[in-house]
């Protein structure tokens, strides 16, 4: 593995999965593999959960973390080629990403999407420019249009709770006040089709997600009827894909709560939190029993360690 | 010991005063107790002192340190049970301080008071809302009420500088032209009464602090009486917790000069920092032989590091 | 070496670039010489290079580092003496600078002139109060008239790159948006005065450095002519020094262009970064097979390290 920027870029999941469980087990056994490494966290947007996990994830391998908040503290960055650069953007990308690659052997970012301009948001923008002039790989901690590392912490949390083999994952919407990415859904989405699973995702119409993301899932409209049988329920709000980043609906017969989960098989309550309370999900279910949040968090650390170890692995 | 947010938690000052001066003589010599260890630094307010200090600590103890700036860095949070969260609040408490146990060993977080919400204030809601749900111990870094850290430092400074076996300290209100919290002098009041020494209060009437926090200390409201024979003059500022919240005075007879120092058995000064010169005090006291300020600024780091060998030796 | 805040302090040109080389050969040989030493980086102003090159190597000399963005993190300062700090000041330097000193061995500050303050900026007065107060060693991560560490990385480069014992080294003034800062060129400036090169400053009239900086320097106004058998061409903008922070010109004829470079002796074209792109150098070059930024950036790491073993060694 050299980038890690979508779940497209995952070879082999099980083994992935496999490599985070055993990394969960002695998080610091391989202390040796990153020293005198160097992670670079560059954040243009706000991040709890992935930064202190992916620090943690570097410190567990021997690595020094150097975490940047790109908005305040550098420079405000030109990411058009041929840009004739007379206005307020003092760098441009292609500096900027060789100029960090001399420090860091590995690069990490978060961009969140615009919301606004679809092409440059599919493109991939922010991330894909890192990737494209960087010279060290480069890990996404949630693009546009992504969040691999968010997609492998479920996964792994999935594997270590399923009670059967192939259980049915249910991916739902669920109502918020403010215009949220698609990158958590897509990259769920992505990952339960190369996992063994049975996957559903659940939305008023209007919310489809990208198609060439969702392709093979099997998605229903009735949400009740979409739970039945679940094992596990994923929750998560997005905002229109067709309509781009528009809000068509906040039915708050769309959050989930203990009557919902009653239609299920007893199903464990996922997310990738930050979650909006009583509006996404009921208090009763975030705070029941059957609610794996914390572990899904817990992961993280394993998620990203497993990414890391795999490419300062390769890059040896 | 397992969380440490107020003086109240010391059950033995001497013994922890010991620890602090013996990790001041060898910093360094304990540095497998904190290996693989991380703490989180979580900061709502400004700090210099405090995080340097904390971060050196916890460094010194082989500790990693990570570092969050909240309100700008990571999501608003929300902390009221039951909320329905639909306004521009990103993050419960619940889930931030359980997440971020997922990450840290401990958390350490700076919340200063509102001024405003007294209730609120005197609940020490934020902090005592990490030590609710967050799953690992929790590190005051100066709360609504309390600086607990700080006044540690200060008794360690006391200890090192006292000419007698019984000193007499003279904690002094002092003018200041913004109303500020009564986190330090609340703190400082507690360890004093927990000390071996004579402690006298002196402030201009309305000032008086918490009745619960001074019970048993002298009040003096004539500055110049109170100053007599004092071995230690403790300045700080703090606004009115009658009339909550309030500048009730910016008296400049208040300021410590030299003219008051002489009613004194030539005491050392002291103040927490960061001080307003010319205003708390004057320059030829803090610039003065008698000044120990940074011998306290100093001491910060083993108050600090005698806590968190505290913590960690109990987590074993 | 106790301080490095300009050029000036440097004994031995020769021998600190032989340090630097050496070390970039062996970046954590020396990881002893900092164990338990912690450096604290303090920025007034955005960085990006000088922050992550000189966390990084203070990381390979086995320091620990502790990042902090005064403006935004800290208090604010008060840097007059003598000052009634009645306003928005809440620290003064003299607290600060010695604060720092307690819980770091090495203070690192990055301070931006006023560009309207002159006499201020030419005292280099934030920097200069961190001299006066620190009771450890300072060094300039870029102040009001020098960037030291900045020089060092570009005499480096220029004595791994050049084909001549004595290479022709132009500094040519090029058109920008902004009023910038003159602490590049003059550091530039006083470091090839001291090397073993023809140093050549080109400019608009009015552009004219501090003469006390350029002293012994030959200035061409005609950039044509300068750059006649040029082995380097080191581009950047200043604001006027005459006229003090004026923009005097944005002449597009001062950028540079492939046309421009063939007047030279196939020159390789230097720019500490950021830079404008199409204002300052137009992509051709900086695109180009004789562009050597990123080594230059690159060598920021290794110019730092030498400065900070010099001070650890001169320290012991």
């Amino acid at each position: 593995m050299k980038n890690f920027t979508s779940v497209d870029q995952i070879e082999n999941v099980n083994a992935l999965v496999e490599l985070a469980k055993s990394i969960k087990k002695n998080p610091f056994g391989n202390k040796q593999l990153g020293e005198n490494k160097t992670i670079g966290l560059l954040f243009f947007n706000p991040s709890l959960r992935t930064r202190l996990s992916t620090q943690k994830a570097a410190q567990n391998l021997g690595m020094n973390a150097m975490v940047m908040n790109l908005n305040n503290e550098g420079w405000t960055l030109e990411f058009e080629e041929g840009a004739i650069m007379d206005g307020n953007k003092s760098e441009h990308i292609i500096e900027a990403a060789q100029v960090v690659s001399q420090y860091c052997d590995i690069i990490a970012i978060r961009s969140f999407p615009t919301l606004t301009d679809k092409e440059k948001d599919l493109a991939e923008h922010v991330i894909n420019s890192f990737v494209k002039y960087a010279t060290v790989p480069v890990v996404s901690l949630e693009g546009a249009t992504e969040h691999p590392l968010q997609a492998l912490a479920d996964i792994l949390t999935i594997e270590e709770q399923k009670q059967t083999a192939r259980p049915k994952v249910v991916l739902t919407w669920a109502p918020h006040p403010k215009a949220l990415p698609h990158a958590v859904p897509n990259s769920f989405a992505k990952m339960m089709l190369k996992a063994d699973v049975d996957f559903v995702i659940t939305h008023p119409k209007g919310y489809e997600l990208n198609p060439e993301v969702t392709q093979g899932a099997t998605i229903i409209y009735d949400q009740d009827e979409a739970f039945k049988d679940a094992d596990f329920i994923y929750a998560k709000n997005w905002s229109s894909f067709t309509d781009y980043g528009a809000i068509l609906s906040r039915d708050e017969k769309w959050m989930v709560t203990n009557k919902k989960m009653e239609l299920t098989n007893n199903a464990k309550f996922m997310h990738c939190l930050p979650v909006r309370r009583n509006q996404v999900v009921a208090d009763e279910v975030l705070d029941g029993p059957n609610s794996i949040v914390f572990e899904q968090a817990n992961n993280r650390t394993y998620a990203a360690q497993a990414i890391l170890t795999q490419i300062l692995e390769n890059a040896k």
